[in-house]
């Protein structure tokens, strides 16, 4: 089936922002094996976004809007929609309702203007929203699909995976199944190189990486009439992937490094603390960002100047004097230090050049120190990260994290 | 004048690549008073690029393609405008000897489909190109521009900068100046209802808001063939927002919350330390992103468990056991201790439920308590945030940050 993605809003036209949304659908209805034909944004103007709905419905099977479903004013999408295939609107009380309870939550007036929200097609089939205001829409008319979704992408993508793409499928005729490969330690060039042969004849399933910060995403897609059989095609390529890749592979799908890492830390009944420089609190900010975290996670201590890693953690002066706070010897304090004052099983530490500035020729900016401490062992590893001081810290974390994976965990 | 921006290229609407083209090229164009009214990106397809281009050019003035300019048989943009605008091509032999030096440096043979690269639309103007083998080309026609650019950022951007920028700012009547002010503690639609006088009176300068997060975006744009004019438009609406808005607003154009804190902390050299609980190490990190945050960071306390805040911040056991970890007294104590053991200007607490779980009648989730200490004061805001766990503790720091700004920087 033809389809087009309609992107609506004037900061995408006057390019305030790039337009990931419209990616994002049209790789997920790929993968559904629609044929997505054209992308196109216009700015909030209701002439403008009716004439561009007008034209796609002429030539199109199905035609997916972002953005624009707002409260205010310049939020037109509902409205323009309604004009070009003639619907009236109409008042959906429980989605007002839902306006409303979220207000009161925040303990606040809902602004008339949100009542708008509530607004809907007559006929369409309402898309609950769980990270905003703004229901999403599905409207069929004459043999058309016309879905409308919200534009912030942390609504958007939620509701595509949540609702559409179930909808989606049911009206495809394949069955299409796909799982994605978590992968971290090993650039995506490399991995491309290491899965050549898998990648140049791929066919049904197919393999497609996706580079994501320090991690390389695999999707594999397979599309059968038949689900078991589409299930088996992806065991099947997984299983030589994993071959390939080992212990790079840190999970799959709705993994993240983190809650890989807290779930085997619940299950062993382990508890972690860490001493964090650099990084500035970021892997206790990932960590604890895991449901359940409490379980394992009790404290760390973010000891940003030199003084407070002497007297929180018990780096010695003499340390920091001869060997200064970027050192193998002063992160090799700090989680020692971290393990025996928060009594846990395991002690991380971290400490490194963030950068813009501080950075030398021996201690260059992305030059890091990473230890970890349980039983009687303490493991040093020394790193380098490039890019800015964001993408320093970030991949940083990541790659703590995936040291206490591989060394204490060994998953 | 009115411009559309077409990108030619399957893998665009396959949604193997985001089309930052389209954002870079609007942008520039934007700057120089053109206003782009669409975005569209078509797959190499001889027939529907036609089309495209056929549609654009009954209702704008400037078409800018990007992509499609390659050697291959999947390049056709070059033909496919031609064919819309009856322009016979022609062979053009300073690109073609051009391509053959390329090649020759290479120490390799031209292969024959490069010849296709030197074919140009009749009475084109040839845009070299410093990194690749594709000309740009730039047609005039009945009084309409047809810019055709090579579809790599790499290309592409260095191709615009250089030449077409200059080319299009002689071609431009006006200038455009924006600048985005960042409001916080205030949620869309309330700004829309206190602007309400503004927003529908706008013509120029235009202004437009953009929710981000826990914060609202507004955009101010004003045009005029005067750039001190421009200026002075922007500057009298943003007077007459910061009166109604007033500390509400934060900053602007680059700024964050963080980098506002950060700067006016190291403005008035004073320090802060951070007991965090729910948050988990969230605001240490914002903070901690800022270059320069040494100056006025010291250290931060992730106290997870009920026994850390106890051994680590001195939070009495009483009071604890009295009033639980998420309580006004317990967050108080937080905060007072990091001041006292961190020996900072501020010392900041924040405890709370984030959910998903640990939620009760009395203390819902996102239920969460900031405390702020500093000379012999502390204050202690009740907060209650919607949403998921991320959100919550998303939001719950961006409020955090906004108590040091309005509560002790009063800025």
């Amino acid at each position: 089936m033809k389809c087009e993605i309609i992107s609506v809003g004037t900061e995408l036209v006057l390019g305030d922002i790039v337009n990931t949304n419209a990616q994002y659908i049209s790789r997920r209805m790929a993968e559904l094996g629609y044929d997505v034909h054209y992308h196109i944004s216009v700015g909030d103007n209701m002439e403008r976004v009716v004439e561009v709905i007008r034209n796609s419905l002429q030539r199109t099977d199905i035609i997916v809007t972002s953005g624009g479903l707002g409260p205010t004013d310049d939020d037109l999408t509902k409205e323009a929609v309604c004009k070009a295939l003639e619907i009236p609107m109409e008042l959906d009380h429980y989605t007002l309702d839902k306006i409303k309870r979220h207000y009161d939550i925040l303990n606040k007036k809902m602004p008339i203007c949100n009542e708008k929200q509530a607004l809907v097609p007559k006929h369409a089939n309402i898309i609950e929203n769980d990270n905003g205001t703004a229901p999403g829409l599905i409207i069929e008319k004459n043999g058309k699909i016309i879905i409308l979704l919200p534009g912030p992408p942390k609504e958007l993508i939620p509701m595509f995976d949540k609702k559409i793409y179930h909808y989606l499928r049911s009206k495809s005729e394949n069955i299409i199944k796909s799982k994605t490969l978590k992968v971290i330690g090993i650039e995506e060039p490399l991995v491309q190189e290491k899965l050549k042969a898998i990648f140049d004849f791929q066919t049904n399933p197919t393999i497609a990486p996706y580079a994501k910060d320090s991690e390389v995403h695999l999707r594999i897609t397979a599309k059968s009439i038949d689900e078991r059989v589409a299930n088996e095609l992806i065991l099947d390529l997984e299983s030589k992937v994993k071959v390939i890749l080992g212990e790079n592979i840190f999970g799959n799908d709705l993994d993240t490094l983190e809650s890989v890492v807290v779930g085997e830390l619940i299950r062993r009944e382990k508890t972690i603390s860490i001493a964090e420089s650099c990084t500035g609190g970021l892997i206790s900010s990932r960590i604890t960002n895991v449901p359940g975290a409490s379980k394992v996670f009790t404290n760390s201590i973010v000891t940003y100047s030199n003084e407070s890693k002497n007297k929180f953690l018990g780096v010695r002066q003499e340390t920091l004097n001869n060997y200064g706070a970027v050192s193998p010897e002063t992160s090799k304090e700090m989680a020692i230090g971290i393990k025996n004052i928060s009594n846990t099983s395991i002690g991380l530490s971290i400490t490194g050049i963030a950068g813009p500035e501080g950075g030398t020729k021996e201690k260059p900016i992305g030059l890091v120190y990473i230890s970890i401490s349980y039983d009687d062992n303490v493991k040093i590893f020394k790193e380098k990260f490039s890019g800015d001081r964001e993408r320093i810290r970030r991949n940083a974390s990541s790659r703590a994290l995936d040291i206490i994976r591989r060394e204490f965990l060994q998953v």
